[in-house]
């Protein structure tokens, strides 16, 4: 029934540049028997390409193709719509956006920024919002699981800056619809047919199933007892790590 | 009807430094001749005292029981619930909370504490909200006017925080009917029979209205066209300035 596994990356595979336990040996086997798997990842702090070199180096048989990460989608968007963006990103990832530097922006691109969250920053953000600018964002995480403990990610800035505003912001990762059903279709499969997982019961788990796939929640990264409360459709089930949630699928 | 006046001051009395045209003219004749007024601010980037001299120094015949600020209410609400607070507030207001000194905090104070909203200590605050500790907030203002354009004021990033922990503030400030009625009190009136004349239309206008407080919004400081529009309830007015929001009281 399930044809395809979509998989988060922090605090489901790896934790900073920590494998979680059992991520690889759970993980590994897929790949070398061609079940088909992406990884869908809101991470902003670190580009693509390193995103790539950091699975590989921990052993993953992984393609550039089959990572989807949220500033991507965020720079299809804003191609597709002949957007100049102001930056509210980690300047980690500036590289990736050098093809849109212009003169008047009329959009906010927000990514988890960090120590670029300054006051000044999001007071720049709020002005140019308020003169008419879009509010693009690269998702609305609350946090998420660093080895010095939880940390805040994108999610709050954007509901800072909507409220400031009295906006509502276009989110262009997880868990927008959009974001699911194009690593969904590359898979070639129907949405129904996917399986989400991850840490995140919002994004993660409440997202994919809102978009009709499947979705498993590991007790791993972000996790906080409770967190099962908060999933609000059926079709999701609890592990405690990706070892558990991908037992079934082991050739 | 109307037996006594509460004033806001950013926006509406002075801005930065400079009183807003007609402002004085407007309150002063309402002090020589006794009647009732009360100024009530949820502006936190300043310490009392410094708003008394402020509004002296402007040629206002004002005493610094007259002058309720949401700072001020919070501190009343430390010493009353025992509470240790971590502060997230402006630099300049760091005196007047000299003694809530301590270890093990169990509250996180915010309030507009403009460059001290930097990552490393809304994050500070996230932790400590999310093992349980109280979020206690100044107000939920979003924005207010500065000489060189609109900023941020503390309230998204209340919302950033309660989003992040899935909380509810305690807003001491503007609009907590507590606050609006304390000064009531003091002035020897019911509600009904006290006029709320602000610049802010969510904290002034309709928290006042809530109140039970009678209401005016000025179009001078945050004002911007459409504001009207967000009023929630009937019994308000709205006027130019305070020259016009007090032209009936004068003697």
């Amino acid at each position: 029934m399930i044809k395809g596994v979509l998989l988060d990356l922090s605090g489901t595979v790896y934790e900073d540049d920590k494998l979680i336990p059992g991520a690889l040996e759970a993980i590994e086997p897929l790949h070398a028997s061609g079940f088909p798997v992406r990884y869908l990842t809101n991470s902003s702090r670190i580009p693509r390409n390193k995103i790539l070199s950091r699975l590989q180096g921990m052993g993953f048989t992984v393609h550039a193709e089959q990572i989807f990460t949220a500033p991507a989608a965020i720079q299809d968007y804003l191609r597709e719509h002949s957007l100049t963006p102001w930056l509210l990103i980690h300047p980690d990832i500036e590289e990736e956006f050098t093809e849109f530097h212009g003169q008047s922006p009329d959009a906010v691109v927000v990514c988890d920024a960090e120590h670029a969250f300054s006051y000044e920053n999001l007071n720049r953000a709020f002005r140019l919002l308020i003169d008419g600018a879009s509010l693009l964002a690269v998702g609305d995480n609350r946090y998420f699981k660093q080895a010095e403990g939880l940390s805040l990610d994108a999610g709050p800035f954007v509901r800072a800056l909507e409220y400031a505003v009295d906006c509502e912001a276009i989110v262009l990762g997880k868990p927008s619809q959009a974001f699911f059903h194009a690593a969904v279709a590359q898979l070639g499969c129907k949405p129904s047919e996917v399986l989400m997982i991850g840490d995140d019961v919002y994004s993660d788990i409440n997202g994919a199933l809102k978009a009709g796939l499947k979705a498993t929640l590991v007790r791993t990264g972000k996790y906080r007892p409770g967190d099962e409360g908060k999933i609000v459709e059926p079709g999701a089930s609890v592990c405690d790590d990706l070892l558990e949630a991908l037992r079934d699928f082991q050739a």
